[in-house]
């Protein structure tokens, strides 16, 4: 639906992990991407060529993707400028923001003028059921996080694509928009009416094969005070029978929350596995995944050991090792 | 803004818990409530006088309120028609299901043929923000339940009733359909967008006196997999330094759940107390609220005595008894 190749729009990030949006399209298809582009003041980088709107239109890109996350998803001035500029070009707009792109009159009257689409993927286009809590068929795998963004869905991805790789059943079911956005399908469940959350992940992982996993894409943490419940319906509508415990140990406090320590993965663990046994009375907890992107190769596989050892779980960072350990986990349940 | 009286419209309500919307208008604010319509297979009864629409605009009634719940909120053809007809009367229509009067053409019509108004307090009425995280001065209290309908709505009412009958600062908070009607402001926190939940629950009781209570109604149950994330934005959003257990001992499975059975209040305290800390590390279980409304007066008193001993915190039926045990404890943290 949404044309590729695209232009990641970076926009003012104030940081790498404000655009994860991008980083997720750009490692999980990077086929799809012809560059970035970047705005004076930003922090971040994804690593493809740096292009103006000329540019990319003559490298053939087709959509300019907003690949960076506000808090509260606000369109500011300095990014109206550009994607107005881009409309114009005859790129189509496709974003995961909050504030949709069909909500801004000039965008909408200029994407008229030049006959362009804007995707808003944030939108359900579904009307979900309340949740019945009924157990389905088929297997479930689901990562809860000591925070947001600690790599969630990589996890979910890299174990969909081992999973894939050794010729079992798996999908990657997408509850954001960069999951959405890659795979072009999903439920953006932080935008769905808060009744409505656990039966909207009860519908995206309906019943299927006893040997088929959904790799369930996990939003927020339980010890994110913003963003808890919209986790909390996960673990309950995504009745997962697996659990991972997702970690990312360079964090100083919770993102967004600077009041706010991180909990140990004991305490994760005790938490989620609990709560997950209100709807799936099996469920496990069958490793962690760490993300140590900012940490070196030695420190990296160090620490990996140190955490395999304490909490006697098999232990990986999956984008950098693959998901092989998480994956045998799931195929000895 | 909602003309009073009320006349309440109990449809074709299954049971008496199916009607609880109207049950709570027609306890806390009786002055507002002329009668009940009732159609011929409702099973609940809110003990006003059965009147029909003539009867009822005779008495004075300006508003058919839906006092009804339903599961997914449809209005059907056959409350429909009595709608049409109400309009016609010249009564106006509240209602806080989630299938909204505005949305129906046939109801918009008819309204505005007789120049009535369709009042639809399910949807928010404010743009939320994300939830920071930050302390609040004040105080707050907020009731847990082992089940949805399980009390707390009127666990609120009745500690709020009591508080200001000592002459102390306390606020009723509305989250729900019922408590807005009953006191004509709140947070419809079940129709409001997931990730806003937490940031409506904090913008529903700001900052205030540090001897101020804010008694916030509770939804949902952290054990019911269908509203739990509902549940937990209020637990995190409400950063609670009071929490109140509440239980309602005859149900033998979650409500709308055959398959789920109840938590003990010890596995809800253990639950739900580690969660609030993360909000408030101050938090604390101060009481247990007992929804005793099924049983007679001799067992009711005996089971309370036996929670509070096992229990060792004090326990009463705030409907029953009065809230005053529940208030001596509040006023001791």
């Amino acid at each position: 639906m949404i044309q590729t190749p695209y232009l990641l729009f970076l926009g003012d990030a104030p940081d790498q992990l404000g655009a994860k949006v991008a980083q997720g399209i750009r490692d999980w298809r990077p086929d799809n991407v012809v560059g970035q582009f970047r705005m004076e003041d930003c922090k971040a980088d994804v690593r493809v060529p740096d292009m103006d709107l000329a540019a990319a239109k003559k490298a053939g890109a087709k959509t300019l993707v907003i690949g960076v996350a506000n808090r509260g998803g606000v369109i500011s001035s300095s990014w109206k400028r550009v994607l107005i500029e881009a409309l114009a070009q005859g790129f189509d707009i496709a974003s995961g923001l909050h504030n949709l792109l069909r909500d801004e009159p000039d965008l909408v009257a200029v994407a008229h003028e030049y006959g362009r689409q804007l995707h808003d993927v944030r939108i359900p286009s579904v009307q979900y059921p309340i949740a019945n809590g009924e157990k389905r068929s088929g297997k479930r795998c689901l990562a809860v996080g000591t925070d947001c963004s600690a790599g969630k869905m990589y996890t979910a991805l890299a174990m969909d694509k081992e999973m894939k790789g050794r010729g079992l059943k798996s999908s990657f079911r997408a509850t954001g928009q960069t999951g959405i956005l890659i795979t072009g399908d999903g439920v953006p469940l932080d935008a769905v009416i808060a009744d409505f959350m656990a039966g909207a992940v009860e519908y995206l992982t309906p019943d299927n094969d006893d040997d088929h996993w959904d790799m369930i894409e996990g939003q927020g943490s339980l010890f994110h005070v913003s963003y808890s419940g919209v986790t909390m319906a996960l673990v309950h509508g995504g009745q997962p029978d697996a659990l991972i415990l997702s970690h990312e140990p360079t964090r100083t406090h919770m993102r967004g929350l600077p009041g706010y320590g991180l909990p140990t993965l004991e305490t994760l663990r005790d938490t989620a596995l609990p709560l997950a046994r209100v709807a799936n009375p099996k469920a496990q907890v069958v490793g962690v995944s760490v993300n140590t992107a900012a940490m070196g190769e030695d420190e990296a596989l160090s620490y990996l050991e140190g955490v395999e050892k304490r909490m006697g779980l098999p232990t990986c960072d999956p984008f950098r090792q693959g998901a092989a350990k998480l994956c045998n986990a799931l195929e000895a349940i």
